[in-house]
């Protein structure tokens, strides 16, 4: 069968050495069909203007794309060039196919979500990264893609006040992941292992393993439960305070429930910064009881743990110093482009033994000596980008300092946004806010919500998206994006209390 | 506990008025750190030229870093700067301190593992996904981000000739992920799913799935083994014949003995292009198995289904139409940045069904009336890049013609090498070269090879890796990078002649 495949492609060493001389003769005429570096520097400084000019009108676009389903598609050739085009026309219809189907995360009028916001000296890193074209999947691949990314990791450590058993000095240590979702499952795999004394990878999971979440813990907690094979059945989504956050005596309940019927608890993920309400669930409580139950504790900070940059919010972390795992992401509030998720583990021999797997061609000295790391067992995929460049450019561009007064400062602005609300007799808060998020509702109801939500939405001019908390239909309204300054939070107040009044006509 | 931690972040009305007027005194004097447009066109301008340069001189470079471990390190401050820092100095830092720790995956004289290779209209699309910051976890995030990426995948069917139930119009549909391991993951978890009908993940695992694939698979398909709970000793690793590709009588013969002992065999991974030789597993006769036995099909054809662009070497895909889901990296071979496999299902409600959660925060008009694609429930992540922007880039840029005309001179220089190395008395192919990888050996043995293989990496001249064999210690020899010429192959071989010759002394 083998040979049948291989034979069109001149393993006859006859017609090989015809081949060869053809080539030969082809040599002097070699084609090429790759950019010139001539082209590469003149449409690259194309690029990098379109993208400064992109910015300074990215205020005046419609943050949420008004376009239908199908509707950028059938603008498109439905067949793939058979000649190569121009760069220039491919510009063209960035501008004029491309653009109106875009949400303009990076506009500073979008409230939406979280944000994932980015910044100059991000985009400039991602754009050398993409040249360098390194692969990090092992040190040996290359040494400084792993040490480059050690070594911001464990800046961040300090940076956010963390614990200092997540750097890589003892036994723990940081890794860039993409997401929290990836961090998350992870972390849960890592949990799986440890529990089962590593007998879950080989002979399958069995079913009686379970984690614990709050009702508000990501949606990824759930995936990741499934992914990893507990089943859905087998993760308990555990009460909640009036502030969202996850109730400790509730878990400690569930825990002693879930192990009198025969049950392995395993796992729980406590959230800083929900994604409906930003609340910050209180890692010492749970930390304690994992601890005392011989429970992995991974906390998930996504958006808010960027937070703890400024001294004065460090609070959000108390008790992380309890925990096995922590992520946040920089590609959310951090000016930093996505995909960038940190992930901490206090210690890194659990989480490699959970994913290692070393096939021959990937063996090498350096990974045999012990002396380094091997960032492919710290994740699922094997080959990983240059993802620390952009954190190693961003921390550099503004220091702690630059950081701290813009975290401040979005916090400030949500805080203010808050107080508008307050004071508004049409609106209320859902609950006092957290950093950098504000959940709010006209007094009207849910229906009310909506129908507001969607014609602010529609007019183009912000963006922002809802939750339901405690049942009802509530507004979100998230301060994170590079550019918002007092005059679009004041801007969005406006336009919201002017469409609340033509609603309430 | 919650009120704990939100009081200093000012609920106290009071206080939030306070701080209020305190922020309406600053504004006057708001401090941006961010950089400037203007210093972003400048830095913009001076990294495209830096990327030019690279590869300009990347040739001259040695391939391999000869970095020690640590060394990168020990050269980086302690502690992450308290205030911004000079654009410059990042440069100048790249240059002096990152630059030796590389080793260049770009270098034309790379021939390691599987090449990643990359080009001027990518690394410049990843550019503009950088700077537009988009999210594509959802239709409405960003619709262009969605349907450009349906668009293209659906080119690249049509393109290396796959069959249509691939297509989105269909019941089927591609989607871009980061890896060919997560891909297989996804291929593995719906397998999982269908064949338990939807309970696994609900219930989990139970350890009796079965999954199969060739002892020369990628390492990646016992990793996804593991994660989805299956265990390892629930992967048959088949054994090969002699041009390492998939037996499938001994495929057929392990099924019936694992149904024989109440398993449940669900997913069998086929490749096309194993890591360690490329050999080309027979799909036709392993799909055929696994229509009759009712097992999910995967092909993974990470590096060489972008041979499949050319015409003549489509054969590589025979059978492929049995198959339930495939995939290719575009990211290798075909001029793309990493990140960028292109994964196709041919029912992609299985795959929808198997990664779906829903949480209130991400519910939209659009994914309501079906009439949308969400890709975040087709892979592990929640957020996405615009990772479509570069394909679409690369395959306008190059035309078919082009990626035909690269992708066919990167597999006649291959077997030109091969007829080298086969004319040459101290030296031997393994097997018959297989498209861009020749598989040889030095006539000395497995110490003399490994000799040979270090004294060449160590020149930095050029770099290649070794696998085992037939228990016999192999060199491989890729041909993939972009910027690879005759000139290039023709030297290594000159290199390792001398190297060899030195050796036998």
């Amino acid at each position: 069968m083998g040979a049948a495949f291989i034979r069109p492609i001149c393993t006859d060493p006859q017609r090989r050495r015809t081949t060869s001389y053809q080539r030969g003769q082809q040599m002097s005429e070699e084609k090429s069909f790759h950019m010139t570096p001539e082209d590469f520097r003149k449409f690259g400084r194309a690029v990098v203007d379109w993208i400064a000019d992109y910015y300074e009108r990215v205020e005046s676009l419609p943050v949420l794309s008004q376009v239908q389903p199908g509707q950028i598609r059938s603008s498109l050739p439905l067949a793939p060039p058979a000649h190569g085009e121009q760069f220039e026309s491919m510009m063209k219809d960035v501008e004029k196919l491309i653009l109106p189907g875009l949400t303009h995360w990076q506009s500073p009028n979008f409230f939406a979500y979280f944000p994932s916001n980015t910044s100059g000296p991000s985009i400039l890193a991602e754009l050398l990264s993409a040249g360098l074209g390194v692969q990090g999947m092992l040190w040996a691949t290359s040494p400084a893609c792993t040490e480059l990314e050690t070594h911001v990791l464990d800046w961040l450590v300090d940076m956010l006040g963390l614990p200092q058993k997540f750097k890589s000095q003892g036994t723990g240590g940081g890794v860039i992941q993409d997401t929290a979702s990836s961090a998350s499952l992870c972390a849960l795999l890592a949990a799986r292992e440890r529990i089962t004394n590593y007998t879950s990878n080989e002979r399958g999971c069995d079913g009686r393993l379970v984690a614990y979440a709050s009702t508000q813990a990501h949606s990824s907690i759930e995936k990741a439960v499934k992914i990893a094979g507990l089943g859905s059945q087998n993760l308990r989504l555990i009460d909640v305070d009036d502030r969202f956050a996850l109730r400790p005596d509730a878990l400690a309940r569930q825990i002693r429930e879930d192990r009198k019927t025969g049950l392995a608890p395993c796992f729980v993920c406590a959230t800083v910064g929900t994604t409906s309400s930003n609340a910050i669930d209180p890692l010492m409580e749970i930390g304690r009881i994992c601890r005392e139950e011989g429970l992995w504790f991974h906390v998930d900070g996504a958006m808010s743990g960027t937070a703890a940059i400024c001294p004065e919010f460090r609070h959000i972390h108390e008790g992380v110093e309890m925990a096995d795992s922590y992520c946040f992401n920089p590609h959310k509030w951090m000016f930093t482009n996505f995909d960038c998720d940190c992930f901490y583990v206090a210690d890194r021999a659990v989480l490699i033994k959970t994913l290692s797997v070393l096939p021959e061609y990937l063996r090498n000295k350096a990974t045999e000596s012990g002396a380094v790391i091997d960032y492919r067992d710290w994740h699922i995929p094997l080959g990983r980008r240059f993802r620390s460049l952009k954190l190693w450019f961003v921390i550099r561009h503004y220091g702690i300092e630059g950081l701290r007064y813009h975290i401040r400062r979005h916090v400030e602005l949500a805080q203010e946004f808050a107080g508008w609300v307050e004071e508004a007799a049409n609106f209320e808060l859902a609950l006092p806010p957290v950093l950098n998020l504000v959940c709010f509702r006209h007094v009207g109801g849910d229906s009310a919500n909506q129908q507001l939500l969607d014609s602010l939405n529609l007019s183009g001019s912000l963006y922002l998206t809802h939750t339901s908390l405690n049942g009802k239909y509530t507004l979100r309204f998230c301060v994170g994006q590079t550019h918002t300054e007092e005059r679009h939070v004041r801007r969005a107040w406006q336009l919201i209390q002017k469409a609340a009044a033509e609603l309430e006509q």
